[in-house]
């Protein structure tokens, strides 16, 4: 049965799609003051700790908005004055670090890498000798921009070796790839209500440790990013300061439960590496090459050449795509003539092999019968 | 027929109800780059200019989040460097003000007020007399806290005689209470997606003059608030920088659509006065008494007192009402001992109607039969 265009199937790098139960939530007005409010709330923040067995020791702290609010938020309130961050970049998502550091006035280095690798730990290391001021590192986990797996674990045992606080944008691998606070030791994680765990977008998280949050008092010179005073209130009050995104926040706690009931972040990985899979192979068969290398490469999104056949446009792959049920992405900024697709969100492998499909057909409306032969026939 | 207490009908300051057909938008999971999307934020952008009759002048930049956010981008973007804000506060909602000033070390001056009644313009003019380095005034249109209309033309028509820039805290009064640009100069006017424009909540607006924004780039040391930086994006790319919170903007402009299709703000303001008069009156017979002055309420909201009467609970009221279907709010912070009913949102004034009902219900409950003639006992 075709997929009906009216009702596309995201498979992008975010939003990503959501689950029908989960957006039928949004259909009831909640007052934010309430004990259901509130406790959708409550169960949000606890599970998300769950996620991390930061329990006790961490504290989930919601900011509307979107992801990188929550990175800046976690920026201008844990880094105190006379802080200083080391970032690594290698993609649009580190570089998205580097213009909020620009915009809060953060000191700050730069650690910067090829953008379809991930970097050493010995990178990190020269970074840290070459400038002992620094105090934090953050690293992007996966770089969504490419889906690069960046090294965490080795950041992290770096941070315990040189006393470094390690922040995190866990925005692209949180509710998926592992990340574990009693073996890995961050001050904060920040994630999406979208991407891994399949909310809608309109809340960025931070899972803050309770201990460098409790020193942070007054560090955010913002009142609406300010971690420390949000934690205060909830402690207080259980609720939010300012009238929150009630629908957006309900449906996230569906999606916790959701979270919950596939087996959390290891099912959930595992569906999500069944759709690389499954979309890495079809278009490998169709003749496309990916960019990143197969060991470096995070199942959230696969990257992929344009191909280099006459006949081929990102723009009516796109469209033809769209027509059959499909939103694919293009590539972004730095990365010319790649285009992604995205294997998160309430996806399962029959709909990436669907989608295969739907691509398969697509290519034959360009006229293109054999990519790679016609590609081995130009290079 | 009774209501489902299930699908409770907010009668609250916000978050307000929202009709069924704008929730149902939430139902699509939408790509935010692609043009649908693109589409919808072009039409709620320029449908909020039109509100204003600001076509051409001004621009309606979006602030994922909540109004307070879009408040603080507004300060943070267009007071510069070496400016001074008068803020105005006669409630919570001007207090919100200078909490935001405080956080982001804006210089500010305070005229602060009775909660109950508006300032003077004499009370204004003083200020700006007593201290000529104020270059901006921000004023909160509709207090939200108590329901007091406070004196925008005044105070527009003082920024215009002593060439101070005008900051408006529209939030809710933005979609009901007129606000013309043709004849009233302001800088910035910050709206809600939720309250009079009756969308849900998680996104603020500024409608900001053109001449205004262009000068402040570099002013916001924020990256994700700065304003001048989102209407750059949007001239360049029609989007937003970040994920935006698709479902919440894309029923946004749904809600703009049931706006226009109700006849825009005059016809809004009149249902709002038609649900206030239904409400005062009908709280009124039974003994209730409001607390600001009738000159002065808006009908946004209504503010009473909680009677002395011994058998009246707040709690047992907001419970009763609860069980029948509609949701009312208790008073804030300096208020006691008063409580809000909410005239906005999806509400008509049969809904009203019934509500009153309802309440008449849960003061029998209370056996509570005449609370005017027991009050007056007990004067």
């Amino acid at each position: 049965m075709p997929r009906d265009p009216a009702l596309p199937l995201l498979l992008t790098p975010g939003p990503v799609s959501v689950s029908r139960s989960t957006k039928e939530v949004m259909l009831l007005d909640r007052p934010s003051g309430d004990v259901e409010f509130s406790a959708d709330l409550r169960f949000a923040r606890e599970y998300l700790v769950s996620i991390v067995n930061g329990g006790g020791r961490y504290t989930a702290v919601p900011v509307p908005g979107s992801a990188t609010y929550a990175n800046e938020a976690v920026i201008a309130t844990l880094v105190p004055e006379g802080g200083k961050l080391l970032l690594h970049s290698n993609g649009v998502y580190g570089d998205r670090l580097i213009e909020i550091c620009e915009a809060l006035g953060t000191p700050y280095a730069v650690l910067r890498t090829e953008p379809f690798t991930p970097p050493t730990a010995a990178q990190f290391e020269a970074m840290l000798r070459a400038d002992p001021v620094i105090t934090h590192i953050m690293v992007v986990h996966c770089e969504t921009s490419t889906g690069v797996l960046n090294p965490l674990e080795e950041v992290a045992a770096l941070c315990q070796r040189y006393a470094k606080r390690l922040l995190i944008d866990a925005v692209a691998s949180f509710g998926a790839i592992d990340l574990d606070a009693r073996s890995l030791r961050f001050d904060a994680a920040v994630l999406s209500s979208n991407k891994c765990m399949q909310g809608v977008p309109g809340v960025g998280w931070a899972v803050v440790a309770r201990d460098a949050l409790e020193g942070a008092k007054g560090h955010c010179r913002s009142l609406t990013l300010d971690l420390w005073d949000q934690e205060q209130h909830m402690q207080r009050t259980g609720g939010f300061r300012f009238t929150p995104p009630t629908h957006v926040v309900s449906a996230f706690a569906q999606a916790c439960r959701e979270h919950a009931d596939e087996g959390g972040a290891p099912a959930r990985l595992a569906r999500y590496r069944r759709n690389w899979r499954r979309l890495v192979d079809g278009m490998r068969q169709m003749g496309f090459a990916t960019v990143v290398p197969d060991a470096h490469a995070s199942p959230i999104v696969a990257t992929f050449r344009a191909p280099e056949h006459p006949g081929f446009s990102f723009e009516a792959l796109f469209a033809g795509m769209k027509r059959r049920g499909f939103v694919i992405f293009p590539g972004r900024l730095a990365l010319a003539n790649t285009f992604r697709i995205g294997c998160m969100g309430a996806v399962e492998e029959a709909d990436i092999a669907e989608a295969m499909e739907a691509l398969a057909e697509v290519m034959t409306e360009m006229g293109i019968r054999d990519l790679g032969r016609v590609e081995a026939a130009g290079a």
